[in-house]
């Protein structure tokens, strides 16, 4: 299980400055601490980019590989930007994502083949919706899979996200449980050794205080573990969640078991 | 997923020193504490009781009851102090518990039937032995099921324990991940919606300190909710874990979600 630190966000108001004035000093701080917390890779989400993508992007991914050695996982629905962050990779990235939308079919998958990256494939319907239950997730899993095949792509550069639900979503609690099922069965169903992530912070969307936050999470966390799940994109920045991450290896993993 | 406080511990010293003088004090505190807690059942654990066995087991599941009214596991390896504490116990209780060990088929087994109470069924060989690999428990599984109907009790009486082990084992980490499988396979295994049970604390046998095994405990017990554990037999009396057995709980639940 390695962990992507999904703390580098456009979101937050310190980081969009940041962009905004080609400042690199909160993004690489934020570089650093997630790798000195333990992170092995660093999402960069920078929402769609709608104005200058190309330079925010390439200066995103400039600043934080001059700061930490660490693969990068480019979080962007604007492919032009997409396109921008793979060229100025030094190694290899992580495409995030694609899905079966058709739009992500033509401007993202390709750029996967075009620049060896790794593809994050989102397990949403055609029309973007998140499938009720698991078996509308195989389906999107077994579509995505062949469309990336058509494309060229080696089926060991995807990682498939069956999309953690907000626990506040009608359904949530309900989606989540089918989310640990489709995790565990996506190697039989597609036949190979198939990489799997989940977004955890997306679970306490909603909660009402930080503590609330990082217990479900705390809960969620193993459970996603020992269902197989190989990538948790997740908030790399609290102690809990990684001192738990590090009990979580030691109790899933093959080697000889030391505290 | 019910829980089970396994706090009141013949091993604990002021425990032992109260069932020596037949002091209800000590006892009636823990039993109240472990209520209060959260727990919805005690484990009384009063070992083998090699002197006075029938006096002090009757003595405990009386004082027990006198302070609590929750369900009673009775925990011990001597058939006569069982069936005291089963004739002195108000409520229908839980024998813990009996395995393919041809002692316990002998001299446990039958006072389920006779008393009414739940059994703990341990998946265990008939050497006493835990079995290497989930498919030495499911064996077991079988096995005792197969008893258990022959001695005429009624197969909802019956909870299966594939027994937690400890990480510290040569193959710790793999029996637990074998625990989870087996958990989960059971109900088809025997074609029933089967209960099962995991007892926690047993994981961290041997932890260097108190934050150590809270951590791993932190760690494994989602995995066994999500794996679809029943009855937790577990450390009551910590609140970090309460409070992750509540958010456990909300997770896995079909009701309606909320904080």
């Amino acid at each position: 299980m390695i962990i992507v630190a999904d703390n580098l966000r456009i979101t937050q108001p310190a980081i969009a400055r940041a962009v905004e004035r080609l400042d690199p000093g909160p993004i690489q701080r934020m570089a650093v601490a997630c790798r000195n917390a333990g992170a092995d890779a660093i999402d960069i989400n920078s929402g769609p980019l709608s104005r200058d993508a190309e330079k925010k992007m390439t200066f995103l991914v400039e600043t934080v590989q001059a700061a930490v050695d660490l693969p990068l996982v480019l979080d962007t629905t604007n492919p032009v930007a997409m396109a921008a962050g793979l060229a100025a990779c030094r190694q290899p990235a992580i495409i995030n994502g694609v899905s079966l939308e058709p739009e992500k079919l033509e401007r993202i998958l390709p750029l996967a083949g075009e620049h060896g990256a790794d593809l994050i494939c989102y397990l949403l319907r055609p029309d973007g919706h998140v499938p009720p239950d698991a078996d509308g997730r195989m389906e999107s899993a077994v579509a995505l899979f062949n469309e990336c095949q058509a494309a060229g792509i080696d089926q060991e550069c995807l990682i498939f996200d069956p999309i953690v639900a907000p626990l506040v979503w009608q359904d949530g609690n309900r989606q989540n449980m089918a989310n640990l099922a489709v995790i565990r069965a996506l190697p039989d169903l597609l036949g190979y050794s198939v990489r799997s992530m989940a977004g955890l912070s997306n679970l306490t969307t909603g909660a009402p205080d930080a503590d609330t936050r990082i217990r479900y999470q705390s809960a969620f966390l193993p459970m996603l573990a020992a269902a197989g799940t190989t990538v948790m994109l997740m908030n790399a920045l609290n102690p809990k969640l990684m001192d738990l991450v590090r009990a979580c290896r030691n109790i899933i993993s093959e080697e000889i078991f030391s505290w």
